[in-house]
């Protein structure tokens, strides 16, 4: 009989944690790119330079949005992966969609950032960020369902990773319908809702989220 | 009697892993930085946003073939590298041409999303595909000639590995012949034969190419 | 009692280096993409590549600053990485806020040699130094406060490190304070601060900074 | 008495491999951002599209030639990183240094495509071979003096790291006078010494070298 070649392919947590690590950096990187420095020639005085300087201040709420987004989502795909006991091709791939959809985040927040006001900008962010944690999540099934965590990540540890992407999912979901009707509200919420989880204050109330 | 500097150099396998991993992930974001957002100054209200953005989902196709194809090699190549005992310079030379292989997908990329329905865009793009498979060949063919693979995954690891990359190549030379008569028709099948490979559905026919 | 997922999140030191590691890597290739190469359609002969090129000279100044930077940061910031027992999910947290300044440094390098005499640019310049020192001191002053780091690192090795921060920011704020009269001595202040942290010369005075 | 700080500062190999294949990676997938697809209005014919891209072919001479000049400094330092013990923060800022040189290769390289005839492209880019060359061998004859690198790689393997690198940069200079007189036989020249460490033929005159 022939071995099948998906037996041996994919099993390394680590070549999925380097990956990961790359993208993460590029991605973060690639975000302040987009702040551009003021064209030489139309700058003359410390004042214009100031000026220049202070119109490009709205781009750094996109901008915080992001970092807060991959740093949360690099947080919560690493402490997954710690639990786990090995890796298969199966659950490799869907780490690859997750990783394509955090590819995506630079472009949805220079479209942000150029298009501030824009529902649709808004609205293709939102779903940016809704997809990258619905990968996060399939992840995770997967890894459950076909028995690659590890013994003591079943039960209580399962279902905080579990509950804690769909409460986060469920806060941004209320985000989005509020930036349906005021985009800039929206997006307020969303780094609020963010940094809670990055700070993750003491309260009582909050800290369960 | 000298020591030869060459006895000496690139046995190292986790090298070829970091720079093969930090090459794929540069790969993975250089291909969204051909997603350009319209220029704001041509944009004034939302439906000519939308519009604007629709224009741009043709890319999406390209995109998606080139994510499928980073990923397939990637896997492809973590499969080889997990069977080595260690590696010699030779090998690690071979694995650098194919680690210069997939640095130009990003150019094949924009060639096909720019030049969508040109044959020779297309056929620039199955030669990449197929030189990093050629490559890839080559290193495992190398790594067993060489007697740098472990003792279990000589026989049939070996050939389930051979079996894949040839199988997976002679799908793509297909396409690559229907793609001369029908450019669409052509990446359409590149993007089924990916699926294939990535889905890896369990239906009897298909999960044994 | 539900399980927080807080306690398990973000507890492994080798992939705050490895996302580092991205983000340094990355930092420093960006810095090289501000060299132009001249217009090739305004380069006739010999002489005027040279002069062209010479014209680019003065940006080596604020390259050859931002690689000091980052170098010494980079070192710095291993140096406490590697003291660490384990990591945290704060903690993680602190060394993004540190990451997220970094990939600033390209912007405010790139500000700071398109508008060289320009004290703006200088201060701006000169922040981002100093909140990076201030997150580099923030990631061991928690880590020690957490009782993350190793058992030998308390006393002796924590304060060689909190003193090096502490020194190092007071001398780039002298440094700074001179850049407000005149902005090039300033710079240079800089560039002579961060040799003398990177060759560490064996001068009994200064090699105890 | 003061702990000195420099005494716990990057003596670890372990991220100075990580950092460097960053740079590698980022450094090689930079060089295909130089190929510019041709301009989509200027295109409507599959004979123009061929006609544009046959026009970029000589750029990939100065592409073939930095692939192998990253690939052979790549094994080298690697070469050099696998005799050693331990690191020392003197050893990583002598790393930093040859890191830095590696990542001007891209504009070098640019240059040099753009500017294909002229001597002073050729002189900047052997200038950058030289000074790599120059950085890799200091920090193998600092680990050596400093006692850095491992019992059994003194003599005989730190006799062959040496050679290598001399006997390699020889070539280039004899390579550099020649391209004084005629640029492209020295770009010629220096592909062809790359190649012969690249493949390292088996014939017993060239592989000594």
């Amino acid at each position: 009989m022939e071995m099948h070649y998906n037996r041996i392919a994919g099993d390394d947590v680590g070549r999925i944690e380097a990956l990961s690590d790359g993208i993460f950096a590029f991605a973060a990187t690639v975000l302040v790119l987009d702040f551009h420095t003021p064209e030489v020639s139309e700058i003359h005085t410390e004042a214009q330079l100031l000026a220049a300087l202070a119109a490009s201040v709205p781009r750094l709420l996109p901008w915080l949005l992001s970092m807060l987004t991959l740093g949360m989502f690099w947080v919560g795909q690493q402490t997954g992966l710690n639990q786990l006991e090995r890796s298969n091709r199966d659950l490799t791939w869907l780490h690859l969609v997750f990783i394509a959809v955090i590819t995506v985040l630079p472009f949805s927040t220079r479209l942000l950032a150029d298009f501030f006001t824009y529902r649709t900008a808004f609205m293709i962010y939102w779903a940016n960020i809704f997809l990258t944690g619905a990968a996060l999540y399939a992840t995770w099934a997967y890894a459950e369902r076909a028995r690659l965590i590890r013994e003591d990540a079943h039960g209580e540890v399962s279902r905080a990773i579990r509950r804690r992407i769909v409460i986060a999912q469920s806060l941004y979901a209320v985000g989005a319908v509020v930036g349906v009707f005021d985009v800039t509200l929206g997006i307020v919420l969303f780094i609020l809702i963010q940094l809670n989880y990055a700070v993750a204050p003491r309260l009582p109330v909050l800290s369960r989220l």
